[in-house]
């Protein structure tokens, strides 16, 4: 491939990460932003405008470890070359772990069939200056039986109007299938996995939260299937805070 | 122990801290410190002004596992009542981890037989947006081998003037004695713990960034000795960067 040579691609993005210094995925006029930044560093690096459609927009402090992202328009630069370009010209807090050619026709956003996320907490009752940023401090332990329990009622296709918060985009339906909700200890790390076909505005988080009020005995695992059925979100738990929160793969 | 009661007393506190957001230790007038912080919150806890001696004077971005500090006076909250206290109004990225009561005499910095630092590199190659305040990511592969030929010129008791940075508090010599120094490989993270009876100004980031170089082939493990016999600044290595450094522990 010689460099000067344009040719018209479409090109996938796999990008991590820490989200604590920005607000957000999405682009805006006057603050540090994940796609903005990428914007910035990508139209240098291919000498046109690039806009990315981000698959998910993560929110302020909400970290992604695969995040994905397209975008597509005539270029020179090699597209082997782009991935330690980037890196080099990024800030720190931001990797691009793969760039990858696609077919002309596919969409980053549209062709996505699903995604998985992990939330992270801790409830060792100990302050960890390293971590603050990383997960989230529960203040009493957690019954990770009662949690297990209370995440049958969730995972399956359900009308998940109760886990939604006021907000976000308007939606056709809030019917969404969680296809797995794992809930792993290690040691004082509760790790919540879960995998879905989409997730309505601040779900994973109000899940996350629900399942720790669960674990804390603010709610029996049973009364979870009734929170569901009601589709109100005032019957639901708390909104887990975004440091805990991990974009963790988008399935094509 | 009742609350209300003033008693005198000698207080030695270790604390852990995160020192990415902190213009080092030491108190300043008009930027964000440890010392600054805790200062502030144990003189409302402890309802006098607290100062504090800290036993080592941590620069910007370097973090601290177990930084110890003293101060004493008569003041009412019970001994056993601080920590938390302390964590519940501290900033997240500091932790006071044990606070106990000393005899008079006591010196938290004076009385400090030895310190032990940990420098965190990693040879990866690989962009990590979660670690970038974390270590010292280097560019090229590290040969362990050649640092730990290298680390045996370095223990033991030296005239370290060509480990010093030009800045620092006068001293009356620039003799110091490292007792041990150990390079431990995990995967792609290297390790240099150095324990010694004290430390110059930039002494321990010196040495990480000449056996950095060492690793890197920049010199070779026995060029170490002739460094240290000319005592010049110039000859030694790079210093490596704040963020891979860890004041470990203190020894009384």
């Amino acid at each position: 491939m010689c460099i000067g040579h344009k040719v018209r691609r479409n090109i996938l993005l796999t990008i991590k990460y820490d989200g604590t210094d920005f607000c957000g995925w999405q682009r805006q006029p006057a603050a540090p932003t994940v796609q903005g930044e990428l914007e910035k560093c990508l139209s240098i690096l291919c000498d046109m405008p690039v806009e990315l459609n981000g698959t998910s927009r993560t929110d302020a402090g909400v970290h992604a470890l695969g995040q994905r992202a397209g975008f597509s328009g005539e270029f020179a630069i090699p597209v082997e070359n782009i991935r330690k370009a980037a890196n080099d010209m990024l800030p720190a807090s931001i990797a691009v772990v793969d760039v990858c050619e696609m077919p002309e026709d596919f969409h980053a956003r549209f062709d996505a069939r699903g995604k998985k996320y992990i939330y992270r907490m801790n409830d060792s009752g100990e302050k960890d200056p390293f971590r603050r940023d990383y997960c989230y401090f529960v203040r009493r332990p957690l019954d990770t039986e009662a949690m297990i329990k209370a995440a049958c009622y969730i995972k399956g296709k359900h009308d998940f109007a109760c886990f939604q918060a006021a907000g976000g985009q308007e939606r056709k339906t809030t019917v969404r299938t969680v296809t797995d909700l794992a809930v792993v200890r290690t040691g004082a790390d509760i790790d919540i996995e879960i995998t879905g076909d989409g997730f309505l505005y601040n779900m994973v988080r109000i899940i996350a939260g629900t399942l720790a009020d669960v674990g804390q005995g603010r709610f029996r695992p049973e009364e979870v299937g009734d929170m569901i059925e009601s589709r109100d979100r005032g019957r639901a738990g708390h909104t887990a805070p975004p440091q805990g929160l991990y974009l963790a793969e988008i399935y094509y």
